[in-house]
């Protein structure tokens, strides 16, 4: 097991990584005020993952209240929300009962906004059992849900008290789902961090393969990655910003298409590869960077094509993005290989790129 | 004009209290940063201050989205808080645009956790308008909309920028929503200000004449106790939870009548005389103690007899409310007079004290 600190003044945890650590829950039993909690998660997870972790819980004299949500980036609501709110109240839950979140990222935003404005904040512990969620979304705290006019519109900046990354739940993730997780992990490698991109380029097949040597690396990897800038800018105020490369295109990909049609991981993949190809056009990386990039996606068994949306309707959906200031729809663009760095496009520079 | 600055380290602001304050809003504008702000407020409000509000912003170059909401505490819910989002996202209102609650307790608590949810955090200033929310609910931070299982049961603790606190605005106050804020006027002076207490008992007459001069000492008094409290302790993890003197009775009575039929501050008059009796049983305050806050309640025009709910019904409401640790319903009584303290309360005392 390693362990990854995030310390951020006001808040500090640790990042767990290992395998097999759902099989000792110490170190969540160590962290609750009272030995309540509410374990959320949804019905695909539930099968595999719950009733061990329940069974442990209780071991320990923690009392669990399960709540079992449906499937998918297309419930991540307000309606989902209040499922988690209805049952928290009706089981009297009170400000001390820790929440628990156990599943990908859909459930981990949703738990962790959940746990943020129920009675004002509850203790939150994240069990992330998806690789996106292990290498991205359950570290930093960033919590959510959709509405109809743009992804992850209403939420809260909410810091978990523990994630635990148990790397044998990544057995179990579908092909495609374990692939969307790597397209996280390529974003650390491109951001800033090009040992690790040639590292990828090189270990793609082990981690295709769900080798656990090469897993553990990564999914460390990553999180030092994330914990570092988190650290450096919580609250995306500057540099947290360069996390979403990707993420402009991407969101607008997920949200053109309807949420859940491509997944997070591959809108973003796409999305990077845009990103790569706006830096070729204004001439900061050469044709064979951009075709690295592309083939290490594709080794991932990642989309490189962009679906056809039309380019007023890209403009209008990465308008409704949060990346927008003043007016202005904000990209992260890279300078060179590995080299992030936030910046403006015009509509002329995005109708070059998009069609 | 007077000003109270509280200091939270992480967040600092001033509650500007003084007649007429809304003529100039330089001290808003001084604060936006984009020139761009949404101000919600509801249909009562809105006829009396939102035009020339809104005329004054535009007249400094200020963009104005006006979110105009349905008028009372039964409004206070998911459906209506989803409706300012929806209105700022269909606005395309950014992550710099400032929040403006205009309006009274409700509309404070609904704007400001719009504002700690929209895309994870947007600014936000307070201007209340009614005395409950001049002396309290605009100042602290605490946010929330109410659940049907609970009042404030969703929400955040969310400080604003700036208080705007316009004396002005109390003159076209309701009798009864007048009456209502004076019972957390009088909060002060119970909880652990004996002097200003006897002011209370002594200047009641022309508080109730709506004099200006006396109403700006007790806004700015009680204020000051408000804002030492919150400075001490921001999450209600100690003292601040005096401040609920009243109200673990009071939202019993508001939830078990239906939300609105008794207002907010009418509760906590009642809870505040059942939180002296129960004290009174405990042999803490005289009989002459309890019919001298009674007395000065009804001076203010508050009720001071509880409704008839039945004792499993208060019982009920009262272990539903957030003031609950470990099962046991949390309380805040006097010692003395002026001397609240925060303790729990058994079945056969709730029993004697209610039936």
């Amino acid at each position: 097991m390693t362990s990854v600190h995030l310390d951020l003044g006001h808040a500090s945890y640790d990042i767990l990584i290992g395998s097999n650590l759902l099989a000792d829950v110490s170190p969540i039993v160590r962290l609750l005020p009272l030995p309540k909690v509410a374990v959320v998660t949804n019905v695909t997870v539930a099968k595999l993952y719950l009733a061990p972790l329940q069974a442990a819980l209780e071991a320990q004299g923690v009392s669990v209240l399960p709540i079992c949500l449906p499937d998918g980036e297309a419930y991540k609501t307000w309606e989902t929300l209040n499922q988690i709110m209805d049952q928290l109240l009706a089981s009297r839950c009170e400000r001390k009962t820790t929440l628990i979140a156990l599943g990908g990222g859909v459930i981990g935003d949703m738990t962790g906004f959940a746990a943020a404005i129920y009675q004002r904040g509850v203790p939150f512990i994240q069990v992330p059992t998806t690789l996106l969620a292990q290498v991205d979304s359950s570290v930093g705290g960033k919590t959510a849900i959709n509405h109809p006019l743009g992804k992850n519109m209403i939420g809260a900046f909410y810091q978990p008290r523990l994630v635990l990354a148990d790397l044998a739940t990544l057995h179990s993730l579908p092909t495609r789902e374990y692939a969307a997780g790597l397209a996280e992990v390529i974003k650390y490698g491109l951001i800033d961090d090009p040992e690790f991109f040639v590292w990828l380029e090189q270990n793609m097949g082990r981690l295709m393969a769900r080798d656990t040597t090469a897993l553990a690396y990564a999914v460390e990897r990553s999180c030092r990655n994330k914990a570092r800038i988190v650290i450096a800018d919580e609250r995306e105020e500057g540099q947290r910003a360069l996390l979403n490369l990707g993420h402009t295109f991407g969101h607008a990909i997920e949200a053109g298409l309807g949420y859940g049609t491509w997944l997070h991981g591959e809108a973003v993949a796409v999305g990077m590869l845009l990103a790569a190809r706006a830096s070729h056009l204004l001439g900061q990386l050469s044709e064979a960077d951009v075709a690295r990039i592309s083939r290490l996606l594709q080794a991932a068994g990642l989309p490189v094509e962009a679906p056809t949306l039309g380019f007023e309707r890209w403009l209008d959906l990465m308008a409704q993005d949060k990346k927008v200031e003043a007016g202005r729809i904000r990209f992260v663009l890279l300078r060179a290989m590995s080299q992030a760095y936030v910046t403006h496009l015009d509509t002329a520079q995005l109708r070059q790129l998009l069609s």
